[in-house]
């Protein structure tokens, strides 16, 4: 377990976790010695905690392949056993993305009915947040991919937002019909004739107007859209920073601001927004950031909290069963 | 010729163009009624402009075909027969791109060489801009077509930034040569025995953190990632905004930041760079924005200048000539 900054960032995230929800316990799965002592110093939170040993991890550059066939007893494999035999209800991990969404995949298989899982993420909207899917499970995608995503994404906005009819929109380049490639018109078509309360195409600067509550897309498009979005925002907080910090005036009305920047900080935070989760599969698997902080991960042990509490991945199973019969 | 707003915006744009740059001459393709009283209000402008008058235009809501096949002396069409006809060294438009791209890619064809014509923007890095194309204009691309952007981008690094090698890089969903999709990875074998400096695969948010100079992607995932900048950053801008405005004391603090603001804004606006180059033709035609405010049409004509004192189009086809015979 660990992410880019091990288990100096996730432990006391986890401790933060377990001080917030008292009605769960975590398994860690990782090298004991570096656990255990952080145990020993909080106790109130290591009696909540259990360690399932392993020295074996993947690493962010071994290929799916080494994760899958060599590294049989790897921190993450582990993890996604504990969930596949319903030890843990729910499994979370920074590594990785490639080689948890295979392994996730070969150990949990999909439901019945969901031919590929995809990645799923709140993003900000200008009046609260929106689901995009996928985010990069899925390069190659048929039209009917895009269908099994909306309804899941649907289904996701529904058990998390209380969302009765959540909003589903098509990511495209414009929003006249004539708009966009062949794959793009064919899953237009199908979510037309499906039961999902479809509001047609969405452009990528919709997606932060609230056109939408779920924005459906293939994974490649999906994760250059998230990684663009983040991009930006990140050359614009450090245009701030530099802004605010080139004189000494300047630092002081910066100072002086500090509420409104904190207030901003805290709407805008990519934290607020960690915690990705595989959907279509036989359990809940949720992706923090590789190099997300304390208050990141934490979201996304909630993320993982509230699918497990909502019993996502059944509910998926039961909302694609009778279309399929 | 008008855009969102009309020659409300688009006139005083060019009178400051005119005002900025005295080796240049403007034709107005448009309606004479609404052009005519600001060129007789500012006579030292008007000795510079002329009008070419027309009443019919392509609207944004117009089909392809319609101004294709329907609309033969519409605004679009007339501006961009001047630079075939070599009246006019460069035509601007805030109208309907897919009309624009159309229209010029039939009356101005592509060089030898060039399959089609793609369209490039700058968009802000964290130490100045990077190009990127395509933006919309091809939405089905073959691995060689994004081989082709790639060099047309280099020159257009070259010849209007004076980098002698730049950075190409190709958008994917990873760094990792496993990464991405059948097309990426043929357009990368392509581009890795190319003579451009390529540097292999950019993820979206490496766009801003300045990795490449050229960025390489087929038009439905760069339309898709532009929005999305453009997206972020509005709601950013919307955020900074409503919480400066919440108090009557954070006004007054936001006032007092206003040097910070103002320099933010001189960074960020995103009329800087507005202006996208249709490349590949044989003459240069320039999209402005539709919502351009007078600033960002006045930078898409700066733009159109810029390529038109490079010869742009020239440059191109001498770029191709060489290699394809």
């Amino acid at each position: 377990m660990g992410g880019d900054h091990g288990v100096r960032v996730t432990l006391p995230s986890i401790a933060d976790f377990l001080r917030a929800f008292d009605d769960c316990s975590v398994l860690l799965v990782g090298n004991e010695k570096l656990i255990s002592p952080f145990l020993t110093d909080h106790p109130a939170i290591g009696s909540r905690c259990s360690i399932l040993h392993t020295e074996e991890e993947v690493l962010s550059s071994d290929p799916i392949s080494v994760a899958l066939r060599q590294k049989k007893s790897s921190s993450m494999r582990l993890a996604i056993e504990q969930v596949r035999d319903g030890v843990a209800q729910a499994a979370v991990s920074a590594g990785n993305t490639g080689a948890l969404m295979a392994l996730s995949r070969f150990l949990l298989k999909t439901h019945p009915g969901i031919d590929r899982p995809a990645i799923i993420s709140a993003l900000p909207t200008s009046s609260g947040h929106c689901y995009m899917l996928d985010l990069g499970a899925n390069v190659d995608v048929e039209a009917d991919h895009l269908l099994q995503f909306a309804r899941m994404g649907a289904l996701v906005a529904q058990l998390r937002d209380n969302r009765t009819r959540p909003r589903v929109a098509l990511l495209n380049i414009g929003s006249e019909d004539i708009k966009g490639n062949q794959l793009i018109k064919s899953a237009h078509q199908l979510l037309m004739s499906s039961d999902l309360h479809y509001v047609g195409y969405i452009e990528g600067d919709g997606i932060f107007r609230d056109e939408a509550d779920v924005v459906v897309c293939d994974g490649f498009v999906g994760n250059v859209a998230l990684k663009c979005s983040e991009g930006v925002a990140h050359l614009l907080a450090d245009r701030i920073r530099f802004e605010v910090s080139r004189s000494p005036l300047r630092k002081f009305l910066g100072l002086l601001s500090l509420p409104i920047w904190r207030a901003l900080k805290k709407q805008m935070d990519p934290s607020l927004y960690n915690g990705a989760s595989l959907v279509g599969l036989t359990g809940v698997v949720v992706k923090s950031h590789g190099g997300a902080s304390r208050q990141g991960f934490l979201n996304a042990l909630g993320v993982a909290r509230a699918e497990a509490i909502h019993n996502l991945p059944d509910r998926i199973a039961g909302c694609f069963q009778p279309t399929e019969s």
